[in-house]
């Protein structure tokens, strides 16, 4: 893990370098982005990666330009010691830990305007986050030259933004989406899930559980989309859950919502238990 | 010239191809991005990326989302076959000939939010023009995975901005910019020349001899950016032109006005004659 250690000090000119020296043998580079705070849904994407790239980066960076000022950027959880020993574990090549002035220095003005698919949903709900996520992502990308980007399912509409993305400005870069991994008892993992008190957690676990009854009711033959929402909704509230955003079934690609069931679906939903917002969604398929 | 014969017929998936075999051989790719009506002025740049890479890519596209609905893109002059000649005389290995639905394919809605300096002057005055630029050119650049990437000076405001892009969004390319070409007469050369009739010809020849007549009054010590300025616009009407758009000195990378003459500068015009918007650009360097 020499390279990974040099990664902390040696900033974004050594990872020019290793890159350089990696795509001129011919070598296929993974990337896995992250804000740190890792939980085993990073590092599935960091095992899928190792399985399918000759090389291997990740990066954690708690990107500004994705939080909006009222969001929790300040308390946003930093963890960078064990997350490195997580990763060295993981034997990615290279860890890529910039600081806030080497990504956005003195007068960067350029982002990425997002596609259209960001505007609903969490875009409607955190105005400029997908600016931000979209703009990182391709930096991120270019400065690694990456071949294939590991993303988690659990944050589903960033991976469509992401997807839409890359095709839009031809970035020579494939995306992968990783299921989302669950705790025991259901929880979709997420760094935030650390924020939640014992009680906020059991009424947390309200998310997963009705993703789960909804898959039962469509396969059992719902037809309704509208009703199938009111009835998520219901479900979260009757819970306990603080405010729901939004819960509803939507084309697995266009993330609009169905009137009539169909399939393939995303069920997606997001809900405040009491000041954390949480994320969960659940693609069903045919058969 | 096979390759150029094979890029009008295969499209972009045949560059992808292409260009992963260049890669691949560790070749250095330069790309010249043209809307076609080609001139002197393009061919300098082909000739400066033969002169310094392996392997030469020229691109030949008139960019709708550059142009405002105002604006001249029906009756922009389209000589494709003619270009293709010229290009193949100058020995590039591929011409990339793209649709609009190649590079718009229905959905399409990511695009670049251009940096700051992007804003005044020709942004001013075409306000979407550099969001269309930059979102083309930074599609061309990773459909071409270009190392160098050569831009006129004649766009002077253009390179600024795809400069900065680069940067900002850690692109891996490099951009050069080459100096811009003349007819014998000064006329700075441009596609849109054209359009203008001999009288109006004689009235656009104000521009360079403006811009060579305020080089020679910094020469001689004159210090006030704004009477500079006066002096510039005042020359272009007198001369005939229609309208004067902006005639300034500026600093030469930020492009903002400057009240005190200090070199290295830039002095920046554009001008109509008749329908028929001119730029110009003169940069003046110490000693």
């Amino acid at each position: 893990m020499a390279e990974t250690e040099r990664a902390r000090s040696g900033g974004m000119k050594w990872l020019t370098e290793l890159v350089n020296e990696w795509r001129a043998a011919g070598q296929r580079i993974g990337i896995v982005p992250t804000m740190g705070a890792l939980h085993q849904g990073h590092l599935s994407l960091v095992q899928a990666a190792r399985a399918e790239c000759e090389r291997v980066v990740a990066t954690v960076f708690v990107n500004p330009t994705q939080f909006a000022p009222t969001e929790d950027l300040a308390k946003y959880p930093r963890t960078l010691v064990a997350d490195l020993e997580m990763l060295a574990a993981e034997r990615v090549d290279a860890v890529l830990v910039p600081t806030e002035d080497e990504m956005y220095p003195p007068g960067f003005s350029t982002y990425v305007q997002p596609p259209e698919v960001s505007q609903k949903w969490e875009g409607a709900v955190r105005p400029s986050h997908f600016r931000g996520v979209a703009t990182v992502v391709l930096k991120l990308l270019n400065m690694t030259r990456a071949d294939v980007c590991y993303l988690g399912q659990k944050d589903y509409q960033q991976v469509a933004v992401v997807r839409r993305m890359v095709a839009d400005l031809n970035v020579p870069c494939e995306i992968k989406m990783c299921p989302t991994v669950r705790d025991p008892d259901g929880l979709a993992m997420s760094s935030r899930n650390r924020y939640l008190s014992k009680d906020e957690r059991q009424i947390g676990l309200s998310l997963s559980r009705t993703l789960f009854a909804a898959e039962k009711q469509i396969r059992s033959g719902a037809k309704n989309g509208p009703e199938l929402s009111s009835w998520m909704r219901e479900q979260l509230i009757a819970s306990g859950v603080s405010q729901v955003d939004y819960a509803f079934a939507a084309d697995a690609d266009t993330l609009e919502p169905l009137t009539e069931v169909r399939l393939p679906l995303v069920l997606l939903m997001a809900a405040r238990v009491g000041t954390t917002r949480l994320l969960d969604n659940l693609v069903v398929r045919q058969g």
